[in-house]
């Protein structure tokens, strides 16, 4: 079986250390072995920390798209140029693909699934989400007789390790970043990541999967965790909680709930405890109850792992003659896509520390429907202090309507922190 | 597609309320529906507490196995005997076979494996362990690609609901165990659960798997958790543990531990956090990495969800024409198979608080080359006291000849327990 690679970045040397390392697993389950025909790279002459056969780089993509004699293309680029176009000539020229690009599947996903069932080829990208976590095998197959009810998932392994920090290590934001960065864990320009981007690519994917629905990754409600402070945390620990960023999709008879926010978790729920650059998803379907999966979300060797998961799964396909009949994308088109529902918030209000302030801020909230779960006071002596709220269930935009009146109060210095409370 | 089901007890009413209530996922996952032609039960007139059309019940097995109309047989009715000999006849007779049965798995997985190769059909048992949990799929599948190092895991839900309501609500044994009984966690003769058999059968299919080994599940060295006292998770808890029972299997280069026992597990490790009658199992995979997956062990709708996964996949496969190939089992001959190896040990004594005990019951350990990683030592004002010990690694037969030796010494009452440290 020959395939062809695009790109021999992390995840690239990661499939080809697996493949070497791990060639008699591989055989076993295969009967056969898989070949690395041709690489495509950018730069033909570079230390990759693993020893590669020159005459298998190439940086043309052609060399491996019109090659006929390679039958399963896999993609490691990342991002959506060039890999998109990559991929659809794949596709077109009658090749498998399998890749690992979130942003490609999160944004062309349901063409190229069409494409490739109009081929009869496979496009399989188990390790666009959650890196060597089995969750879209586990959501297509084993799970194939549920009804899927809720996602949630920690599926950003560069914020949970930044959320970590802060936690255990009492670092700033700034500080957390700057270490994931030194360690490997965020990317120079880690926007995508930290803004809760990289989040809703992956909940997109999963979306589709599970409920059949292509929603864009663009209209998912989200935030990230650059407003997420020190003060959060100690506060949310104080109240039973870690704070985690989660990427949600909630399915009601009619309606679909999808965000990614910064959210506290009760710390008896197993997702409070999935740390530094662990992903997890935990998953409740009809039949099944609650399922939990939790693993590395990223790296060379992990990623690769899922990666060759998917080649495995193809070429035992291209041995039994079966093509890509594809089963998944036929949505409920009566669905309503929302964003987040009712829910209970966390407020940390920054306020002068005069009697009669925490009065009239409830009083407020009252008037706008927001009724108080908790509420935590401290003074520490200085002019301003903290005023922190769990409300109940409630809609965000009655709180978002208190919260304008409240911020123009003259005793209120700032509304601080806005975030949700999963109460999973 | 036309299935027999062999019972009609608590995996088997999942397996019909599936069916029904999940209709539409599964003609969306195959393109076509699943059709139960018959069921066989011991009694014909029952309340199942669901209505099940009286012609689809009969009480002679080869309505269904002899039925050529019937492709899948699933077999829910658990133990031996008849559902070995009625597994074997569905193989001979050219059908594919679904079933739950860990005790036919575990003892004769091998021969049938054999059996279905032959005759080109499908055996699968993804729900004989862990119920609901993709345990089976995800090491067949998703890591085939790797070479797995270890499993640990937590697979049986009564001992997991026992030691669970010991360490919540302060229970004795047989008080939480009367409570597993009543809620429906615990049958009325518990021995194979409590006596760790089922772990055994469990972790003997798992093993089968991942190594390619036939461990018979009476040779694998095991305790169950009958010795256990509140005392032992009291100080357990103390020194930053919880107590499991777990099930492991462990690869070294030319060796393998498996084994059963009772152990200390890491507060700070996810399998501490597993509770009630939910089942864990942590994998570490040499590309993969750690990978861990939770839900729940048993149940009529978990069990019954991995049971429909199954019939979905072969029915999958029969629609493309795909035969068994076999591609489990291939184990490597040169492996040492052996219990637990060097290891950490949890030690309580029951001794008279005089002076110069802890000192001459130290020394009898240095003796027999047993190091002292931490001593608990509380007066309570009583004759005699608990002296709790961990260990450093040692070897299980040095501690043997120790605690034998320090077992006659006359200021202790007794060697009141020996758990695992299991150092994840």
């Amino acid at each position: 079986m020959k395939i062809g690679i695009l790109g021999m970045g992390n995840v690239g040397t990661g499939v080809y250390k697996i493949l070497q390392e791990n060639k008699n697993e591989i055989v076993k389950y295969l009967g056969s072995h898989i070949d690395i025909s041709k690489i495509l790279v950018k730069t033909i002459n570079k230390d990759r920390g693993i020893y590669i056969d020159g005459s298998m780089l190439t940086n043309n993509s052609d060399d491996i798209l019109n090659d006929k004699s390679i039958e399963i293309v896999i993609e490691l680029m990342g991002g959506i140029d060039p890999a998109f176009g990559y991929i659809k000539k794949a596709i077109e020229n009658g090749k498998h693909v399998v890749t690992a690009n979130k942003a490609v599947i999160a944004t062309y996903g349901k063409e190229l699934e069409a494409l490739a069932k109009e081929k009869g080829v496979f496009l399989k990208y188990e390790a666009s989400v959650g890196g060597g976590i089995p969750i879209i095998n586990t959501l297509i197959e084993s799970l194939a007789a549920n009804k899927i009810e809720e996602i949630i998932g920690i599926i950003n392994g560069t914020t949970n390790y930044i959320l970590t920090q802060m936690t255990k290590n009492n670092l700033s934001f700034d500080e957390a970043l700057r270490l994931a960065q030194n360690n490997g864990y965020a990317e120079a320009d880690p926007t995508s990541d930290i803004e809760g981007e990289d989040s809703a690519f992956k909940i997109s994917i999963l979306t589709a999967i599970a409920y059949g629905l292509n929603v864009s990754s663009n209209s998912i409600e989200r935030e990230g965790i650059t407003k997420v402070q020190k003060r959060d945390i100690e506060y949310a620990s104080e109240l039973g909680y870690k704070i985690k960023l989660l990427a949600v999709a909630k399915k009601y008879k009619n309606e679909i709930e999808i965000y990614v926010y910064p959210s506290l978790v009760p710390n008896e729920h197993p997702l409070a405890a999935i740390n530094d650059e662990f992903n997890a998803l935990f998953l409740r379907g009809n039949a099944v109850g609650e399922l939990l999966l939790c693993g590395k979300g990223a790296g060379s060797l992990p990623t690769g792992s899922a990666v060759l998961a998917d080649i495995l799964s193809v070429a035992k396909s291209i041995e039994n003659n079966i093509d890509n009949i594809g089963n998944v994308n036929h949505g409920d088109k009566a669905v309503e896509v929302k964003g987040i529902g009712n829910s209970q918030y966390y407020i940390r209000l920054q306020v002068i520390d005069k009697p009669g302030v925490l009065g009239k801020i409830a009083m407020t909230f009252g008037k706008h429907g927001i009724s108080i779960d908790s509420v935590v006071q401290k003074s520490r002596g200085e002019k301003t202090v903290p005023l922190v709220f769990i409300t109940h269930d409630i809609q965000k935009d009655m709180l978002d309507r208190a919260l304008e009146e409240v911020d123009v109060y003259e005793y209120v210095e700032k509304v601080a922190s806005v975030l949700k409370v999963e109460n999973i």
